[in-house]
């Protein structure tokens, strides 16, 4: 594919997600996810909550049952997917559609909570690397370190 | 901030996160993630692995403590930041100047693991979401079952 | 505005902009985008058209009065806004919802048109740059002609 | 290509891009573009400039001299592109490597200008889209004009 509308949505999963298995035994997850903007008051210099961004959410196979295993109600996540729009007609005949994610990739977020990982799968195309074709020096090379300090705005 | 160059990054990282802290104790984690296309051969028909693109990150406070509790040389993760550059003078008088991410939400991919989540504080500003705010039936309502499966290509 | 979903589209105006002024005089564009990805069909080699992305879009302000001025049906854009999503009630009481742009930056594709740019405001807030600023040898200090090249795969 | 890492800057042109041709023809065009994020000064309450990100970016073929005819140095411009990084050696073997844009989509931001769009190559693969597969009412029955002015927050 090409010419995909990508998006990155980060929020709470509002349910545990459900998984499904095909005639065909494909796994697929389903759950959704609500992104919560924040307002900055300037008269009071608080913080407040905007409106929820809601947005239903589909991954497949492997991810579909690694989400299915690891994410419940709540849990924060980084998702990362293409943007689709569905569109069907209702018994009565009016049309509807809806703007949903195809899930790439998804995490749960390190903002809030830690991680305990476990690989479930041999990487294939796609997670090809491995750590030994990475300089050492990536990071101590490139910036030292009071670079990246005052960069940081400290 | 507004008018920030924000980006998605998914890849994994090419060694453990270095976790330091500041004089005036705040947790920083630097690390870099190394992110590999693919391309298809047209003519085999198979995919083979592009050029990586290796991206310094560095994560702040909790963000940093959990990055560093959570995430190993390997972990593939998806990371959501702004891209900044860096830029000073080397003791040859040399300008350099470096791109780099500052990390705003990170998590370890579920696409090849599953990932046990724990909770280490509690939410705050942007993370107001409680799940009992969110509507039962947004996902059972808003798609029906046949037209989410049927858009999904099956 | 802090933690907003940002999305980036690419496509074609299904018509004109509708421009309205509200009743204070703040002026309203909407348009819709729709976008269409691509699939490779591996035994043919060819692209065809997947299902197209449409997205409802509302500029504001001087951004407003601008698209108005320069785009119309057909008109291939990239489009940069946050994703929101709309929730109403119908007359008859049913609770529909509809995701939606509120556009940030908007500009004519230059992929299969040219553009004679004219400028109608002067450069307030978040367009403070002076190219007197930028250093003159970004470019040709940064990369080497054959670098540049080379990593191009030519 | 799958896997690549996108991103959306916004921002003003250094300087004129620079079209070359290769020997086989193609057309390559280069600019630099710096995006410069705005920070809000509680105190003051006033935006104020923060440190700008410059960024180098090559279009190609069509786009390419598309760039060259239409934008010129303090353009300000949306450009959607993928990542990379460009690694060479110095003639004294020092290893250097930069991070750089290959620009997939790129348009002047209307923002502060109107721009007159004209067509110079006829659509092919990927904007294969002609309004009239439009429905007429995309807009229209999706938000009634209340429920789309109200989320507006007016």
């Amino acid at each position: 594919m090409a010419g995909e509308t990508s998006i990155t949505v980060v929020g709470n999963l509002t349910g545990d997600p459900e998984l499904r298995f095909l005639t065909n035994g494909t796994a697929m997850a389903k759950f959704t996810v609500a992104s919560t903007p924040r307002t900055l008051d300037r008269e009071s210099g608080q913080w407040k909550d905007g409106e929820p961004l809601f947005l239903n959410c589909t991954a497949w196979r492997d991810l579909a049952e690694n989400v299915a295993g690891s994410l419940t109600r709540g849990t924060r996540v980084v998702v990362h997917g293409r943007l689709r729009l569905s569109r069907w007609e209702t018994p009565e005949g009016e049309k509807r559609q809806q703007h949903a994610l195809d899930v790439d990739e998804i995490g749960p977020s390190l903002r809030f909570a830690q991680a305990k990982v476990t690989r479930t799968t041999r990487a294939k195309g796609g997670d090809g690397f491995t750590p030994n074709d990475a300089p050492d020096d990536v990071w101590n090379t490139a910036v030292p370190a009071d670079a990246a300090t005052a960069s940081a705005g400290f």
